[in-house]
């Protein structure tokens, strides 16, 4: 488009005209105002643990936060938040598009509400970065949840990598938990990893299924069946309750033939209309199954133990990459040394001991 | 046994006896000789090009070695193998202890050589350094393989790191194919993530099992069924028959419940007995087939190219986490940050942090 004149452009700045200040005195008192105002960190602990609503929102939003001076603020509120979380129980819930997510958890979580428990609803979605959330995103898909005083529903955080949206949600949990909620849901669509994120912030994980013509598990990734610790063939109703039935059957086979979970739990299938909402109370029934065992033999403890570690481990582990390959240096070297590996120029274990040499330098 | 009085040990220092040096002037220079006619690494380059099988184990020697200046000599030779690498196929195998892993490498082994194959089998367990060699190290166990001048056996290597072993086994797979065996196989019994270690080496990969009573794959780790591109019931001979039978009857069942996997292959089931020798063909002609389609569609390839990329990354992080975990201050304060955090004292990421300060500053 080089023949459009510079001058016909709207951007061009006219001749004789000053440009105002980029902040006038007027708006930047209001945002010194606007800060003064910004709770301290003490108030929105105050206002978690009594369970308000705005409080939890507007800390979750610093945690979300990529400002140091906000994350710091995080940091005190979750701390402390820490100390007096709830007695929580965690489930995630995952399947692939078109199973029905969304009114599963609407229909599981009215139950749960209709029960007397708080629930809160999260998303893990690295993806929603790009497509400006796509799970949770449209809270109008979860109509009655969103009206329900209950429960609280957060779509997923944004960030550019799966241990950023993680970070954030598994910390957003903390501050659900210390503000008395008694379920919190976390939902995943199973972009890249984030199955086995979530999996690791969870004490309950749910594959939510569909029966369908030949093979049961299509666009289920590997190794999810085996993170279930509970399949839930959802539409089970009208013409679709003996196909339903049928799926329920074949997994539950292909489940016992898994190794033994550590915390002594098999798993268990079950089918469900999140329209008719038959099957729904099963699903909490064995939850309620699942909490007495592991609660019994304290594995429920030892897990939520292990992946406490394995966050901070974990967290180490992507900052350290992080570090690594954000130099300069290895940047300009990383593609042509990727491509020497790639076609056995050079082994891969001298490819990267050229790197690290270069990096630890 | 405070009670052996200190005079009556052997290795009690006797008054008036002069200890000698603890290396002599003649074992001294029996040692420089030797260094000296150490072969160079065009003499170990052009040995094993020409399939001189002294020179592939000195090679090996110096791939396992922690001297530095043998590994510099050890990437020489593997750096210019990687250019003559022939066209091998690479088969991992595993299966529990009891499963008759030995007998079956034996039989295929034999198999193959018979077919005119030259067949090297090589192991990766982390556990052989404690245990002094659990597999392959005792190769009577292979009395007939060892004797075949068409086999080459060599134990796992040892060492303190999965990661360790395994580098050594993945560059000692490069000497092998320079040496011009056709088939490379590389045993492992499961210990930790060996099985994943093997998967990311090899391009064919073989879960050997027996029919057992009830759970069909009781000892068998998460995620390995998941990996495999055959599943062999072993020891289908006499009484077994029928239950073996069984057996892949159940595995076939359950193996068409997983995903597809992007080579495009559909693992397989079949039974065999390295008695009777009855089912070993189909095992070959099983790779045979792989090899055709993967060859055919090009993912055979790709996944090579894949899997050195994955060392190369892997090796990089496994450095960069070591060296983390070994500065002091890190070591100092590692114990009582995971504590606090399992204790949720301090959130997970705060943890991390708080140490990752420490590191970088």
């Amino acid at each position: 488009m080089s023949d459009i004149k510079p001058n016909h452009s709207a951007l061009t700045e006219k001749p004789g005209i000053i440009a105002p200040e980029i902040i006038s005195a007027s708006s930047a008192g209001n945002i010194q105002h606007f800060r003064r105002i910004q709770p301290s960190s003490d108030e929105l602990i105050s206002g978690i643990l009594k369970g308000d609503i705005t409080a939890l929102s507007r800390s979750i939003t610093l945690v979300e936060s990529t400002n140091t001076i906000h994350l710091a603020k995080a940091n005190t509120v979750i701390n402390t938040c820490l100390l007096h979380a709830a007695k929580s129980i965690r489930i995630g819930i995952t399947g692939v598009p078109g199973v029905g997510k969304s009114t599963f958890i609407e229909a599981f979580g009215k139950y749960l509400t209709g029960l007397g428990k708080k629930v809160a609803v999260l998303a893990v979605d690295p993806s929603s970065t790009i497509s400006h959330g796509s799970i949770l995103g449209d809270k109008t898909r979860m109509e009655e949840l969103v009206k329900d005083k209950n429960a609280y529903i957060r779509p997923s955080a944004s960030g550019e990598t799966l241990g950023g949206v993680a970070r954030k949600t598994r910390e957003t949990i903390t501050l659900c938990e210390a503000a008395g909620f008694d379920v919190i849901v976390i939902e995943t669509v199973g972009v890249g990893q984030s199955e086995t994120a979530v999996h690791s912030m969870v004490d309950f994980f749910l594959l939510l299924k569909i029966s369908g013509a030949g093979d049961e598990l299509q666009g289920i990734k590997r190794g999810i069946m085996e993170m279930a610790d509970a399949i839930i063939i959802n539409k089970a109703d009208g013409d679709n309750i003996k196909k339903a039935q049928f799926a329920k059957m074949e997994f539950n086979r292909a489940l016992h033939l898994f190794p033994a979970k550590s915390s002594g739990w098999t798993p268990t299938t079950s089918t469900c209309s999140s329209i008719t909402h038959e099957g729904i109370p099963i699903v909490w029934e064995t939850i309620e199954k699942f909490l007495d065992l592991t609660k019994g033999n304290k594995s429920f403890y030892s897990k939520r133990k292990e992946q406490n570690q394995y966050w901070m481990l974990e967290t180490i582990n992507e900052q350290l990459k992080a570090n690594f390959y954000k130099q300069n240096e290895i940047q300009q070297l990383l593609e042509s040394t990727k491509k020497a590996v790639q076609n056995d120029e050079i082994s891969p274990f001298a490819a990267a001991q050229f790197l690290l040499e270069k990096y630890f330098k």
